[in-house]
């Protein structure tokens, strides 16, 4: 990869094209990610004759959009053709309406009605993430019967073998499925045994409706390498195998780390004013809690005005608040992510989380209290920020626990949305806390 | 599941433990999960006549000990020898050296010797990571004799076959890889077909101390269901399994969220007492950098005493600095995390950052600036929160890009420790800009 820079650097595009065609996709896909703009559109220009669009499936969102614009619809669809069919609605399904119509046009008949059939199925579904092309066979077949067939099937003109598969599935005349046979399993059998003797009944078949992060549970519990989806009836339809799960099980830990830390999306490729925008929304969410407390410590101007070092030491209560509460929430997101809190020990979950907020508020209202007394000579001063800490880390852990428990209850995504009310309560409670006691005790 | 439980509340022991044993040791892994304490009691002694070990791979690392603690060194010997070599060492590697030991006396010598070699290897390599049990063989064998091989030794007695495999390897004299053939591919050749001539050579061979992240990356990137891994002199060891890489991903996306979130590891099953010890390292860090806002306030209490109005106000400078800040420190720590943020890159990708932070700062500043205008009546009130949220949102883009790309090249987890250095930057700077601007604006 190094190689095609240098070549770049040099100005001989015929080697660095030729370096290029020796590359896996995905690292075209890094390459393409990696370079600068003006190195982006050198690269798309040199892969344009003979474009790849598996490269487009491994490319972030932004970046896919900026090199699609640049490739000719009818070179697009030729090169999307060439996809399977679930790569093929992974890549179309998040292009614009103008873009996917353009692509639909210029696809041969077949493969443009089984994409569009894909794009039928709910976003982040089953339906969207399996493939077409699977080996499946009547349950009275034998080991032998089945290596002829696939022999025959794999020198013949109009095969639809997959490239590459792992499970054989077993269905009976209805095209329901009966049971898989995993492939090593029939290497170890001889050509007389039936495949009904060796078949697993017991598997998991993914509905064509299923969420895909439950898809991803699925396999990853059960360490499944592929598995069949089946329609309402139970008839077989596509399967889905591993690697389709991993970009899952990789987006979705992403969408969440995301979430929590404010951003929308993954906007490393997006241009500047794009993602202000995007990030703006998040900002103007906080604006009117940051409002909300300022309202709360305008209300004891009076008793700041008496004692200052108040306003230098009310920011500490609240922001102890914040990072004790934030990491109740991240453990509580994280849990409800994987399905490990749930209503039957969500009580217990957040009695914890009061608890250790009441050790660690004890804590640091010792270390911050005798603190304060030092710095200012005033041990009533040490006394009012040791009681805010502590009522404040309690809370942190109440509401740090409990905020996303709600939310998710009420189908809202915890990881977006926990943090702005958590924000909002220890700061509140912070302030409130602090100054309130304050007023009591020092005036 | 719920079955279970209502078997237990009715008292029916032995309907619960028929129950349990039709279960796969995943979902008896997350009933243990989501039982209280006396629940899980009962569920261990059900489980204990016949453990199944595989239930210890599935569990969290905090309730495998004490999963553990109560079943009996003998007993679990005889249950981790059931296991392949990758889960066993997975499941040792954690415990206590006590622990280790007992298990491994107790082991037969065979398993004892594999488990301890595969304890060797670095924590979080590929060594740790990889199954010993694999089909190798000879480069001049044809499809023909690989079948016939496979069906003698899976009925043979003492067989060394894996379970399930994917892949078959092709080994030269030395037991260097040469090539390995997909099964699918097998099935689909004939028998006189030589294997040299279906091989695929250009393969990805895992050396045996690779760390386990870029094992993952390698699967990611090209679509992997197995591996080989390999010596320091290309000899087979062992082979890695997709199953594994995601049990990594997911690993390492969650200890990635937890860091971000100030949790040290994911302490949900932990006690409340080991959980708040575990949490108050963080919190100790965070009164440092908040004793340090505080001094900084404190240099302007006489500013203050003036216009008591700026102590309500001031925290939302140092908020916004700190949301701001840490969507681009999320943004960056994921893109180092995936590779996507680099030296060739980093100088654009913070440039950026700054860029965002200044026109989010002066739409900020048109907001908060307007708003405290006309809540205090004072244009120039609203000039200094203006321009200190301008400032402090440029210096949040900038360091919230810049700190965690400077801890990587440092070799320390990004994730880990960026929040409480950004959030002392904006922190000191929010204060410094908006109090210095009012004592030189207002005063």
């Amino acid at each position: 990869m190094h190689e095609i820079s240098d070549f770049l650097d040099a100005g001989d595009a015929q080697s660095a094209a030729a370096a290029l065609a020796e590359l896996h996709p995905s690292d075209i896909a890094d390459l393409l990610e990696q370079a600068d703009e003006d190195r982006r559109e050198l690269l798309i220009a040199l892969l344009r004759p003979q474009f790849d669009a598996e490269i487009l499936a491994y490319l972030s969102i932004d970046l896919r959009d900026e090199v699609i614009e640049r490739l000719e619809p009818k070179a697009l669809a030729a090169a999307v053709a060439e996809l399977d069919t679930d790569d093929a609605v992974d890549v179309i399904q998040d292009l614009d309406e103008e873009a996917q119509r353009s692509i639909l046009a210029n696809l041969p008949p077949e493969a443009r009605a089984l994409v569009e059939e894909g794009l039928t199925y709910p976003e982040y579904s089953a339906g969207r993430l399996m493939g077409r092309q699977f080996v499946s066979v009547p349950e009275f077949w034998t080991v032998g019967g089945l290596l002829d067939y696939l022999r025959a099937a794999a020198t013949s003109e109009d095969t639809d073998l997959p490239e590459e598969f792992y499970d054989i599935f077993v269905v009976d005349p209805m095209h329901r499925v009966v049971g898989s046979v995993p492939l090593s399993r029939v290497l170890r059998s001889r050509r007389g045994v039936k495949l009904v003797d060796i078949l697993h009944e017991d598997i998991h078949r993914i509905a064509v409706t299923m969420d895909q992060e439950e898809v991803a549970r699925l396999f990853r519990n059960y360490g499944l390498v592929s598995a069949p989806v089946v329609d309402a009836g139970g008839r077989l339809v596509g399967v889905i195998t591993v690697d389709d799960v991993v970009d899952v099980i990789e987006e979705e830990a992403e969408a969440d780390l995301l979430a929590m830390g404010g951003v929308g999306e993954d906007d490393l490729y997006r241009a500047v004013l794009s993602t202000a925008r995007s990030r703006f929304r998040w900002l103007a969410f906080n604006v009117v809690t940051a409002l909300i407390s300022a309202t709360v410590i305008n209300q004891f101007t009076n008793t700041i005005a008496q004692v200052v070092a108040l306003a230098a030491l009310m920011p500490i209560v609240a922001s102890m608040g914040g990072n004790a509460g934030t990491q109740a929430l991240t453990v509580a997101v994280r849990a409800l992510a994987t399905k490990e809190l749930t209503t039957a020990n969500a009580a217990r979950v957040i009695g914890k989380e009061v608890l250790v907020g009441l050790l660690n508020g004890m804590a640091l209202a010792g270390i911050v209290g005798g603190i304060a007394f030092l710095w200012f000579g005033q041990s009533l001063i040490g006394l009012v920020i040791a009681g805010a800490m502590v009522i404040n880390l309690i809370c942190a852990g109440l509401f740090g626990g409990l905020i996303p428990f709600v939310l998710d209850r009420m189908k809202i995504d915890p990881a977006v949305a926990s943090g702005v009310f958590l924000t909002m309560v220890t700061d509140v409670v912070g302030f409130l806390a602090f100054l309130g006691l304050a007023t009591v005790i020092l005036l």
